[in-house]
C-alpha cells in the first residue's frame, strides 16, 4: 500500500478492526470533574485550556489502541483564542505520536489565493524555524460553497504533503436539507450536483491510492439515509466521513450504504464517547475513563456487522 | 441613531464620506521592503508576524481618517499558527482604537452547537481573566452552506453584543457560479433561494436599526452584476459587503445596483490598496505610504458618483 492518505487510513482501519473516528470536541463545561484541579471557572482561559489538554491527552491514550483516527473540532479550541490554537496543534502532535491519524475539522473555504493560506495553516507542514516541530493534521474538512476552483490550493497541498480532504457534501444537522437538498432544474439535489463535480477531481490519479480510494473524501451525514446511496454512487472513489452517529440519532444500520464491501467510510462520534460518563447507561462505571472505553467498545460492536 | 451595528456603520460611512472597506490581507511576500528589518525570510515566523504587525498598524493609521471600516482576512494570520492568531486580535484592537469598524473575514460555519463556539471566539466579547483586554471584530463573515439553523448562534451573539454578520450569498471568484448560480426547479438560482430564506431573519426587529438596515448583511461579489439587482430586491434590509473591486475586476459602476439611494453597501478592496506600491500606476510615489493613500483617494473619487 502507498503512503497516500486513503491507503494509510484503510491500513489503520484494518489494523484497529473498526472504522470509528473519535470526534474531539472538548467542551470545558462537560469535562469530568476528575480532570479539573478545583472548581470550574469558565473565565479562567488558562485553566480551561489546561483541563482540556489534560482530558484530551487522556482520551487519546485511551482510544489509540482501538480506533484508527480522531477528528479535532477547531471551534472548541478557537474559543480560547491563540491559547486554544496552540493547544490544538500540540494535541494534533500528541495524537500522531500515539499512532492515530488526525482530521482537523476546520471547514475552511475561501477564494483561491486565500484558500492557499488556509492550506498552509492547516495541511502543509510548516517550515518555520521557531515552530519546526509543529505538525498539521493528516486531513481536514473543507467547505466547497465558494466553488470548485477554491478547492485547488487544498488539493495541491494534499498532493504535496500526502494529506487528505473531506469536502462537505451533505451535512448531518437538521437544517441542512434547506440548502443542500433543494432540487435543481435537472432533477438532482444541490448536493448531488456538487458530488458530480467532485467525482472527476477525486479520480485524479495523483490522489488515488492502491486501495482504489482517493485522498479527496466527502462529509456525508449518517443521518441522511435517503441521500447516502445516491452520493456513494456518484463518488465511488471518495472515502466518506459520516458524522451524526449517536447523539445526533444515526444508527449503524443507517451507515451501511456508505460502505463498499465494508470499506471506504469512517463513522464519527464525539459526545457519546467523550462524555459517556454523563450517560446513565454508563452510571455503573467506576470512572470516566471506563465509560469512554465502554462507549468505544459498544460502538465497535455496533458497527461490526457493517464492516465485516 | 442606535448602537446597532448597521447604524454605527452608516454613521461611520457618512462621517468618512465613503463606503470603502479596506481589506487587510497581509501577505509577507508582498510587503514593502521598508517595513522589513532585513532580508525577507519566510521561514522566520516571528519575523514575518512582526513585519505584518508593523505594516498593518501603519496601514490602519494611514486609512483611518478616510475609510469607515476594515476587513481582516483570517487566513493570512492563521498561516502563522497561534502567533498569527494573537497578532490578529491585537490588530483588531488597534483598528478599533483608531476609530475604525472591523470585520473579521473568517467565513466560519458549522452545525449549531459548534457555531456557538465559533461565535464565542470571533464575535462575543471574551470574558477571560488573563485576556480581558481582547476585543473581537464588530462583524464577521459566515458561511451558510450547512443551513439556516446553523446561523442561529451567530445571530444570538450579534444581538447580545451589538455585532454584525455578513452571510456569504454570492461570492466574487470565477468558479462561484458553479454552485451558487445553479437553477433550481422553481427557476430561482441557489443564491436567490438562500437570499429569500435570509430575508425574514434579517427583518428581525432586534437586528434592524433606526436606519432601516439590519445587522444581518450579505456578501455579494461586485463582479456579479447579473445577480446584484435580484439579490438587493430579495434582501432589502441587508447591508451588502461587495468584494471584487479592483484586482478582481469590478468597477464602481458595477456596484451601483447594490446601493439604495447611495446607502446600504460597502465596497471592499484589499491588494489594490495595500500593495499599491507594486502598481506601476503609483510608480511616481516617493514611498509605499503615499501609494496607499493615493489608491484610497482614487477609489473614493471613483465611488463618489455612486453614493452621492
Amino acid at each position: 500500500m502507498s503512503d497516500l492518505f486513503p491507503d494509510r487510513l484503510l491500513a489503520a482501519i484494518a489494523k484497529k478492526g473498526s472504522p470509528i473516528c473519535v470526534g474531539i470536541d472538548p467542551i470545558y463545561e462537560l469535562l469530568p470533574d476528575a480532570v479539573l484541579p478545583g472548581a470550574r471557572n469558565p473565565d479562567d482561559a488558562e485553566g480551561a485550556v489546561d483541563a482540556i489538554f489534560k482530558f484530551t491527552t487522556a482520551v487519546l491514550k485511551l482510544v489509540a489502541p482501538h480506533v484508527p483516527i480522531v477528528k479535532f473540532q477547531s471551534a472548541y479550541f478557537e474559543k480560547y483564542l491563540w491559547e486554544g490554537v496552540e493547544a490544538y496543534y500540540s494535541l494534533v502532535q500528541e495524537a500522531k505520536e500515539l499512532g492515530l491519524l488526525v482530521i482537523g475539522d476546520v471547514k475552511r473555504g475561501d477564494i483561491g489565493s486565500t484558500s492557499g493560506a488556509y492550506a498552509s495553516a492547516h495541511l502543509a507542514d510548516p517550515q518555520f524555524d521557531e515552530m519546526d516541530d509543529v505538525v498539521t493534521p493528516d486531513a481536514i474538512t473543507i467547505n466547497p460553497m465558494l466553488g470548485l476552483d477554491t478547492l485547488e490550493p487544498f488539493i495541491k497541498a494534499a498532493k504535496d504533503y500526502d494529506k487528505g480532504l473531506f469536502v462537505l457534501v451533505r451535512t448531518s444537522n437538521p437544517g441542512s436539507a434547506e440548502l443542500q437538498d433543494v432540487k435543481l432544474a435537472d432533477g438532482r439535489t444541490w448536493s448531488e450536483a456538487l458530488a458530480d463535480k467532485l467525482a472527476p477531481l477525486a479520480a485524479d490519479k495523483a490522489l488515488v491510492g492502491d486501495s482504489g480510494f482517493s485522498a479527496l473524501g466527502a462529509v456525508v451525514g449518517a443521518t441522511q439515509t435517503s441521500q447516502i446511496d445516491s452520493l456513494r454512487q456518484r463518488l465511488p472513489k471518495s472515502i466518506f466521513l459520516l458524522p451524526g452517529y449517536g447523539t445526533q440519532g444515526a444508527t449503524a444500520d443507517m451507515t451501511r450504504a456508505a460502505f463498499k464491501n465494508g470499506q471506504g467510510a469512517i463513522v464519527s462520534a464525539s459526545r457519546s464517547i467523550l462524555y459517556a460518563h454523563r450517560d446513565k447507561k454508563h452510571a455503573d462505571k467506576s470512572d470516566w475513563q471506563s465509560a469512554v472505553l465502554a462507549a468505544v467498545e459498544e460502538m465497535k460492536a455496533d458497527l461490526a456487522p457493517i464492516v465485516r
